[in-house]
């Protein structure tokens, strides 16, 4: 079919591969770099605690058996294998747990794709740091400006966001390490909308994660085939059959390059700082401020929670049997950041939810919906033994944009997550290493530090 | 979200997977088998054909840099690697050329996916010809049944169903050479659905062939995923955001299973005599009846070619510069299938293009739109330079169901395309081994053929 209409947003996918290709570090603002470092510390944390999850087992075990060069560390183990395997195991290994970051205007987790594609070409590259940096930047850009082109329409309709606009920003991510021009940059992120996918069927499934791992892995692939001169069409995001088209119903490619360079999205990127549904997150935030008043579990005769409506649409399990129904509770979420101030995977075993003064505690809470509430606000009623109501009231839960977590907050729950798998020494060595990651003369030597 | 609605076609997923488990080779009819053959006969001929393509070669150096176990043949080279490299490669192979086979009710090219993912996962396994062919057919009707279950609203949106469908093809076909329960072989079309991907977009770029194998790869990968364990939803196809509901707004669930099992798709399935757009077939037959009737070009003054309107829109190339550009040149093509009696890939060389005696034929072509004349027909006016009119008229194209290519015609496509880079007598024995695979002791001895 003669197809000579104009396209809207037409030279938008060459206008990111010269984004991608020519910003500079010193381009990027300072905060802008901490911001991005922050997603970094955040997102390697929660995937090296993921390292024994069974998903990251299977994963692993398969790409073993497939073999490959010895180009990039297997997290979490002593092993090396071929950059996409690295990536797929990445990459699951940082979404598998639903504790890493989120864009919040688009629900995307771009740190997942983006790292897990970005560290191990970095490594292979022997890259510095503040290449890496700049690639994990310029790649978590691509990814979340996409899922803005989309969403909200696209992630309404099925999509998962973080596997169809993850591609995008794993292969500009790599595009950039390994040092493509703007031309190829293209290609790969061609060969990015050829691979697009995901979908929200696969929550509740170990296939969730896979698509995190996949949006790694083929970010790499669509890289490495674009070096060599794997064609793609000029317009793979805003083309009449291209990604925008075919995968919403409103796609808006201006969003794809509107103030691009100037405005960053890294700042729009929310940090859990509970390895739980977010919803249940200003409960949490409750609990811990009533134990931080000094009260003991002895003197609560019951807690009364007042909650956004759909935290007890999606988190209202009474009486959970499994860590993972655990995350789905309100109830044992407050008992346990009452009874051990966190809510981390610690809290989410199957032990820690049969765990008599959790259970004890979790029998006494109530949750009430309440539509006046914002879904990042909540108040807890505390009726002591005594008869005294103790009121606390969080008006915005902490990790999101208006409550951030603090730098010191992250590095927290990075030490508690990787300390496990790395032993506490390594993880604080690793630690200080993101933190000042733009002097990092080696990703190499960065990504020893990764293996376990 | 609470989503407690019955869903249409649930269970969907669950039978699809026994029909891939328990279908037994005596349970396939002998005609079946027999069209399955074909099909392998066909996808495995034109993928050696490609062996020297640039996407091909592109696609090699990258899995060559990866590396990989030696688990399977890399098509055409005297070298093994993974099975999803092996894979991947493959299927670009088999699709590269646009000369594949192509499942006409939904334009699904099924065997390319099917077979790349087959072959290498019985030649690792060793498994039986028999078996093979058991994986293909199984493999076959699945991606044929998910494309009709979201066809044609599906493609109409600009998916290439190829790599949509093909990925569970690809899912069912390793599965069963896996030996695979249900219940895994499930969860391996689930890991098939959180990878299906593919744009129209890509037509005219590499990234066409890129959708084959990937949809190759990645139904391997599930295959592989699920044999360990990783899970998947319950319902990937029929689920309120599974495949169905999200890649068409006409999903009918029940064309995945009404008469599984009984009806079987690779019928349905059209082979192309020649190596260009389908629409130009019938002028080529037509050109080629003429040059049968013992006409030599000096004596033609004219051919006047009238057919369906669109064959000027798809393939209305006056004077193509390039082989290309000739594949989409009804001239060029009824030109050459007079003159060589053929208009296989050898006839579409930029050399071809541009020889005298092609090019001073094509100049005395013209072609009529004629409203009345369907897609596959065709009727040509040849004026000798006496005068007198010759006329044929095509009622149907060769490599229609109504006017199948006979097993000789398909041989010879074999032969043609696979003796330059196997060598005649290898391609002869090649070609015998597959009319006979229901014999064949070992997929590993015949994958031995594949190496060049």
């Amino acid at each position: 079919m003669s197809e000579q209409q104009p396209v809207a947003g037409e030279g938008v996918t060459a206008r990111l591969a010269a984004f991608v290709t020519d910003t500079r570090l010193d381009q990027i603002p300072a905060v802008t770099q901490h911001a991005a470092k922050r997603a970094l510390v955040d997102v390697v944390g929660v995937a090296l605690g993921a390292a024994e999850e069974p998903a990251v087992r299977i994963a692993r075990e398969v790409a073993r058996a497939l073999g490959g060069a010895p180009q990039a560390t297997l997290w979490g183990t002593a092993e090396r294998t071929s950059l996409i395997h690295a990536a797929r195991v990445a990459g699951i290994m940082a979404h598998v747990l639903d504790y890493d970051d989120t864009h919040l205007p688009t629900i995307l987790h771009p740190s997942a794709p983006v790292a897990a594609a970005a560290l191990p070409v970095a490594e292979w590259r022997r890259a510095s740091g503040a290449e890496l940096l700049t690639a994990f930047v310029v790649g978590f850009e691509v990814a979340a400006r996409v899922a803005l082109s989309v969403c909200p329409a696209h992630y309404d309709a099925g999509w998962h966001v973080t596997g169809t606009a993850g591609v995008f920003g794993a292969a500009a991510a790599a595009a950039r390490l390994l040092g493509l021009d703007a031309r190829h940059t293209a290609w790969a992120l061609g060969a990015a909308a050829a691979q697009a996918a995901g979908l929200r069927e696969m929550f509740g499934s170990m296939c969730k994660s896979l698509h995190a791992g996949k949006a790694a892995e083929n970010g790499v692939l669509a890289a490495l085939l674009a070096r060599e001169g794997f064609t793609a069409p000029a317009e793979p995001l805003a083309g009449r059959r291209g990604f925008g088209a075919v995968l919403s119903t409103r796609f808006d490619p201006a969003a794809l390059t509107a103030a691009l360079g100037e405005r960053w999205e890294v700042h729009r990127n929310a940090f859990k700082p509970y390895a739980c549904g977010v919803v249940t997150h200003p409960a949490i935030d409750a609990a811990r401020q009533l134990r931080a008043q000094g009260y003991e579990a002895a003197a609560l005769a019951r807690l009364e929670l007042h909650v956004h409506p759909l935290v007890l649409e999606l988190c209202g399990k009474r009486a959970p049997q499994t860590g993972l129904e655990g995350k789905f509770s309100v109830y044992h979420c407050a008992a346990v950041g009452f009874l051990d101030d966190a809510a981390g995977p610690a809290q989410f075993t199957d032990a820690v939810v049969r765990r008599p003064d959790v259970v004890a505690l979790r029998e006494r809470v109530t949750a009430t919906a309440e539509p006046a509430l914002a879904e990042d606000q909540a108040r807890l009623v505390a009726h002591l033994v005594d008869g005294r109501p103790v009121e606390i009231f969080v008006p915005h839960a902490s990790g999101t944009l208006e409550n951030p977590l603090s730098d010191e907050a992250l590095a927290a729950k990075f030490r508690a997550v990787t300390a496990p798998v790395l032993g506490a020494e390594r993880a604080g060595a690793l630690l200080g290493r993101l933190w000042r990651l733009e002097a990092e003369p080696d990703a190499a030597a960065l990504a020893a530090l990764l293996a376990a």
